[in-house]
């Protein structure tokens, strides 16, 4: 089969949704222009932006920094190193190896370093990984671009994610959660960072597909803590649907952005609502916007140190 | 594994989202329970309504006669032989032993008879069959019980069925079907039936274990027209989440039914909204309610009448 674009070369991509095949020269522009429509039909940022992108050294958001260089936009990586051994281990050097080839550097913040890798904290508190790392990363991925002069924070959501996460929101009724999803969340004046998806018209498999295009290597394995996730459960039933029924993600998700809410009353005014916007209440150690006097990595941190001390108090005796 | 009930018997019947195993004594009462429930929430009918039964000869039709008869209500059923050769044939003749085996008799409406059997229709029209049947029913099942005096007409609809049809409803935005899906869509001053669907508390499982119970004898085949039907990809879809994580299916629809709708802007109060309430508006030949002269049954035999008056005068010259 021929590509449908240059009518040349071989297809290798199959884009059923689109009923179209792409030879890997003509994917690339493809792919791009997805992302562009995402960022000037969302208004996601501009050329003057500074955008850090959250890397994990998964597919998609290496493929995002990636794509977002070819793009001509200031972009630059920010990793988590969240100490789950190996994983992690890995995970970083996929980072560095993807910075290092481009003579870039990625923001690394490293929670080892700070007696705060996820393990330790999740054993100190008799807590669940996956709540823990929420906590990790919703602070740092605000409070490290925001204090580095960063405007725009990016991550690497894609079509599947988004959807799958509608799926479970209206299956679950967790309605609230409808309205807040969107690619765009505005930055508040509480200090709540832009936060932005540019891979959403772009599914796992176009991601997978550009990332070997690019010759994008990148981490294949998935957290050790992310085994049996329900987000699993709902992307599966969604590949189901989608293989009867091409195009059924995309038009579920922009259905949703286009406004359908409002034939079930609601409307969603071109943005979600960035949660977060504490009318200017803040942190008292680390100056995030929070509703608490501490927020929540702050009092992670304290709770993880009043145990530490505990514990080596009762050695001591 | 013994029965969770009578802790007795040996358990047959595996019911994870109530998680409850039954042995079979013990899980009709539970299935009648769930049916009486139904009844009573959503206010369906009362032990003095007159209730149509529309029966296909498959297993939830037949499931719902027979509880509704055990339960000691006035049922009868009502079949349309559609005309659809061995299918329809073999469908009817388990109608008509089912009936038999109670000394009742179903009504039975028959299109062969009438020159409107749906192969002859869809072939004379060049129409799609599940349009062409979708016509015939709802014609059918509203005129006949009216004209018979019936109150209530029902149907076996079941939790897969509603569940799934919400799904859909909500992947493809069809937003305004969403608030007509009710177990109870209200009888109009228009002539339009009262029409329910007391299984909907009970899951394609469960309606097939009542029938291996009850001893049952059901039309094993789906309709040859049904292949490839896009509700059994959503029904697919979901099961494959219910296994993962069971009252997915429950959660998602009694959530709608409990008022959900209203976490994004709407309400439903109580009750579908019942298409046709037409404002006095009748068929100029058959009386049912309609918004055109004639409804869609009438014209739809008018039309058919006519290819056939065209093709026998084209073949007396």
């Amino acid at each position: 089969m021929k590509c449908r674009r240059c009518k040349n070369n071989e297809a290798e991509v199959i884009l059923r949704r689109h009923n179209a095949v792409f030879c890997r020269d003509c994917f690339l522009p493809f792919f791009e222009n997805q992302v562009k429509r995402a960022i000037s039909e969302h208004g996601l940022f501009e050329k003057h932006d500074r955008i850090a992108v959250c890397v994990s050294g998964g597919k998609d958001s290496l493929v995002l920094w990636d794509v977002l260089l070819r793009l001509g936009y200031r972009a630059d990586g920010l990793y988590i190193n969240l100490g789950i051994g190996e994983y992690s281990r890995q995970s970083q050097e996929k980072v560095d190896a993807f910075a290092a080839a481009k003579g870039l550097k990625a923001i690394i913040v490293d929670l080892p370093g700070e007696g705060m890798d996820l393990p330790s904290v999740t054993a100190a508190l008799r807590k669940k990984e996956c709540s823990v790392c929420g906590v990790i990363k919703r602070h740092f991925f605000n409070a490290v671009p925001r204090n580095r002069g960063y405007t725009v924070v990016a991550t690497g959501h894609n079509l599947d994610d988004e959807a799958s996460r509608l799926l479970g929101n209206f299956l679950q009724w967790n309605t609230k959660y409808i309205e807040k999803q969107h690619p765009l969340l505005k930055e508040t004046p509480s200090g709540m960072m832009r936060k932005v998806k540019p891979l959403v018209r772009l599914t796992e498999y176009e991601t997978a597909c550009y990332a070997l295009i690019r010759g994008i290597d990148y981490m294949l394995y998935e957290c050790p803590y992310a085994r049996g996730a329900t987000s699993m459960v709902y992307k599966d039933a969604l590949n189901s649907i989608e293989e009867k029924i091409p195009g059924t993600k995309a038009r579920f998700l922009y259905g949703l952005l286009a406004g359908e809410l409002s034939g079930l009353g609601r409307k969603m005014e071109g943005a979600g609502e960035n949660a977060g916007d504490t009318n200017g209440l803040a942190c008292g150690s680390c100056g995030e916007p929070t509703y608490t006097e501490l927020c929540g990595y702050c009092r992670l941190r304290a709770a993880v140190t009043e145990k530490r001390e505990k514990r080596s108090k009762g050695a001591l005796r």
